[in-house]
């Protein structure tokens, strides 16, 4: 009997408190524990391509000590996929995006889906990523709620509501056959808008991207798969300036 | 501690013997049994799309007992994915294609995939499912090696050498980042062409479609996912005539 | 002056009575005359993946029956086009399936086109056979009437209007400029539905797919083309289990 | 027993001879006739946008006064499909080119087609068509023999050697599954190519695209079928100068 | 200090008075002069493909002439881009087209765009170019204020108010983050129209076709770039019968 | 007379004397100036994704500065543009990446491109950010000349030499119709690649994409062209942690 997968939960955003042990503790099974760090160098949130860029240099140097320890994967807590690339480029256990996995997932499950996230900034990075991760045929939509990430612990019932009322016009306006939560901070919405769905009449696959995430990683662990590093290869030795204090000085093959 | 998940891998050919118990055996893991079956009325393997059909209406009948024998999740043993869209309208539990599983694996952790399968014949098919399932975009291309699925387990060492250079071939000439096994009878040997594609510099994901599918068949049920209702809804009831034997005699809801 | 061309048209269903022999009769011209037949073992109608499935065998062995009898060119009388692949790689003679025709000569005829069809259940499978068909750029929409194939028949003017309705839309609101009637128990109803477009001032083609397949079937016979047997080679000569009563035994080359 | 279809091929260059009336005649069945006319202004052939945009005023003339003088369809007769669109709005009666018909026909047929034709300066053209025909993603290559088109009548030998050559290459390199001659002035010559083909054990369509778009041009009138004036509308009544010796004065509704 | 780059404007249409001096000369700028010609022979304005087709002899004819005449680049000032092509390869100077020019600046500048045009006619031109450019993939949608080309100028403050609403659903409906004006009609109408977008919060570029391509013609010159003589290769020399009176006689390398 | 327009190019590696002053004077002409600024915290190369995220911060700092010293325009001096989206983010003036602004040019110019870059390490982020440019369709290959950027000076003839073979390679086996050079480094070298290649019968751009990004610059600017703010929103205010010696603190709207 081996020992459990470590599932390591990397949050690309400053703010404490952001995500609670408790959430995290959930997330684990039978094989699989789920340890978290935070980069502390970096925006308190990220909602646009600039607190993307200002958050990747603190989730690498993070990468990159997880993996050191003894992390078997690591899954970027925000559904901008911060860094996912250049991650993988410095480590060699697998590194999952949420976005990746959740639209991946989507595309399996259901004929079309929709992405349900936060505020209008985001949607072209998100349907970006649906681009360079080859799923954009299948995506229906991207619907916005109109809430900033830091405001959504502020008043979960309408969190929630909000997230039904989108998701049921993804559903029906749409043609969405599935929903990805699009935001790390909608964690544990997902069964209340489903349930939702349901009430008008659609059965669905409602997916949270970080526990649906972490299981993903854990079975690319059992499975023996890492990135490609035909695409992620390590890059070469050369001088880097002026991020002593974030942990990387020298880097590269 | 939950009861172990139980995947059931189900087989759509005839043969008997084509899945040994041991094989089977050493993809379970902690928490996760493979379970199996196999049709009784169909083709003896599968390298057509007359095959394909004819292999669909057992692969239902099968797949209906084993969601009533309990197992958690279905995994269709044959890279045609035969059945996978019927299966998933007349169960509830995931069922998963491992042409679906592997082209989607692949395109998350390479920039392109390349598929390598049996015969010529096939490569329509699985260009098709690449394009229904979304991911043709990074479908780098499909190569054959040539020998029919009966015929793979005559010469273990040629099958080998042929997966190995096609493989070869196809990072090499068509940029392929991550590598596909495209025949479920190709299963075991996916260390042996990533060993051989290593010594030509190139580290990159073999993905063993059986083994990958199950793992990722366990994390979907950890996950609490299936296959969305509204793709896959439960057929009307009405009237079907002629699969008595096959065991299926009026169904839907 | 050669024989007659035998259009042989093959409806995958059970239902007795669902095709009348006049519909056919009125199909015919100088030089084409239409056969019929229907399969034994299946579905009484056909709205699901899993009908689909289970309309093949029989469909394969009506239409080597077809071909044994001297017809020139078979059309599969159901919008899911069920078996077209396995058909043409177990015969010689064209096989055509009316959505794959209706589809591209729709593409021909104007800048983009709509489906109008039954159910939401086959909404996915019509977008499905767009992209394997490579017509999915110019598919506009496809917009469903919500009336089941065995109810078609109960409120013809209900149908009638419904068609129209949902036509109208296609054309105003998804910006169709041609229509395809997405199930072949609509046949007839075309002309009725291009009155309606002329009466809002839309000017168009509305497919109705046997008849129009019929005379395709019948030109291509004309150019002396059918299907490729690259793409659609006969299969292997291999044992196939459990089929007797559908009378097909052992089969391949 | 209807009057016979009337199928006008439209030559839209000004060298005199080139269609042969026994190449024509030889295009007739049963129920169809095959009438010609041929522009008086415009190039001597076609090989460039040029000489493609210069075709055209003579093309639309000849394509007014042929409805005007009852012809039932029109096939326009160079692969580069000239005034193919604009044609279609100043005319009632189906209006084809050969190169629209004969690759939605290759797609209809295999799984991917590749295209023959006479220089490298119409490659461009005939992929441009693809694109705005949505058939590229079914469209392998076009492939080039390099004999300009008023010299293929000059070692007839040679020209089937080359498009056999050229066809070869693209079922071997390019993963072709049907072949599509790119002249018009490549009449006759598909079947000497399909015998090549067959003796390197390639069974596959070389559609020979006049004889084709014919017989499509008659299922098309027998089907009541033609282009959507909502794509293709009549102009709107305005001065046109400069056009009288082509006999376009003043046009639209 | 060199000599200022002459951009020459050329009208595709014979309306007199359509393009006025002062509107021409507002264009230019330190180093950029531009000069002006306008076809003699073919259609009073452009809505149809018939049109696109009757200006393009003349278009080339006096696009030769402003080469000889010394022309550092050509702007076909129309959103057709009526005879881009076909000029291209009879001239060696840039000659631009302003629905290329505009769509590729406006995917620049914004993650996707709409075009607002004149008449329902003119779309499916629109949406061809965008796919033969390479464009579609940023293409929100095209809208149209069915008002046409002719009258623009008699109404001038609707002209401005109805693009403006087009506008504003283009950016609320249809997801546009930018917009270009459908017709060099609209010359002069885009800064209205951004500020109206303004005062709805929207703050995205309105791009006017004319002076935008005419910087971008400025631009091409000063950066030495023209097009590529693979794709615009100098027709063959032939014989051209017929346009004695637009001055081509007979033309080609 | 208005004043010169400035345009910045702002090279976002921190090697001294890569970027030479002379060679960036020899980019001005009249009515344009070319200023200069470099990164001080950064890779001192870009050749994977980790350099270029360790490279945007620090071109965020230096883009603020450019337009608080009164820049018109900015140039990011890297072919995989790096920062590009974050920084149009944070700054009102145009902001121009060379890739986006050489591929699309490319476009625009000829059928279809190929990029030459300098290591197989860039690749995929050539290849993803032409998909999110939305030029993918007219990439015809990227192809590298194995060569690290800091080495590209040291052997200039064999530079040249390399461009010239890959250049070649990409017109006659991939079907480019114009060069794109795929690295700033390579600046200089088009001429000579368009030489050997005009020796070899291809008349064809080569694009070097700083003079050109330059002139599309001041062509931009001259426009009263600014990317959308409606892709590119300047940020929500909120804290940043970590970036004081990069000179960014605080900030957003």
């Amino acid at each position: 009997m081996r020992a459990p997968i470590d599932v390591r939960v990397l949050s690309p955003i400053t703010t404490k408190g952001f995500r609670r042990p408790s959430d995290l503790k959930a997330l684990e099974y039978d094989g699989v524990v789920v340890s978290h760090s935070q980069i502390e160098h970096g925006p308190a949130s990220i909602e646009s391509e600039y607190e993307i860029a200002m958050s990747v240099p603190g989730t690498i140097a993070k990468a990159i000590e997880a993996e050191r320890e003894g992390a078997d994967a690591i899954v970027i807590d925000c559904m901008g996929d911060p860094g996912l690339r250049a991650v993988r480029e410095v480590v060699s256990i697998p590194v999952l995006g949420p976005a990746q996995t959740a639209m991946h997932l989507a595309a399996m499950l259901g004929h079309r889906f929709s992405v349900v996230t936060v505020l209008d900034s985001v949607v072209p990075m998100i349907e970006n990523l649906a681009k360079v991760y080859g799923v954009d045929e299948k995506l229906a939509s991207v619907r916005v709620i109109d809430i900033p990430v830091l405001e959504l612990e502020t008043e979960p019932e309408r969190l929630t509501t909000e997230l039904a009322q989108a998701s049921l016009a993804a559903v029906e306006q749409d043609g969405a056959h599935a929903i990805v939560l699009g935001c790390t901070g909608f964690l544990g919405c997902a069964e209340a808008i489903a349930a939702t769905l349901r009430t008008h009449g659609h059965v669905l696959p409602v997916i949270d991207p970080v526990p649906a995430t972490v299981c993903m990683a854990d079975g690319m662990v059992r499975a023996g798969l890492a990135h490609s590093k035909r695409t992620y290869g390590m890059p070469r030795d050369k001088e880097l300036r002026g991020y002593p204090e974030i942990g990387i000085a020298r880097y590269g093959a």
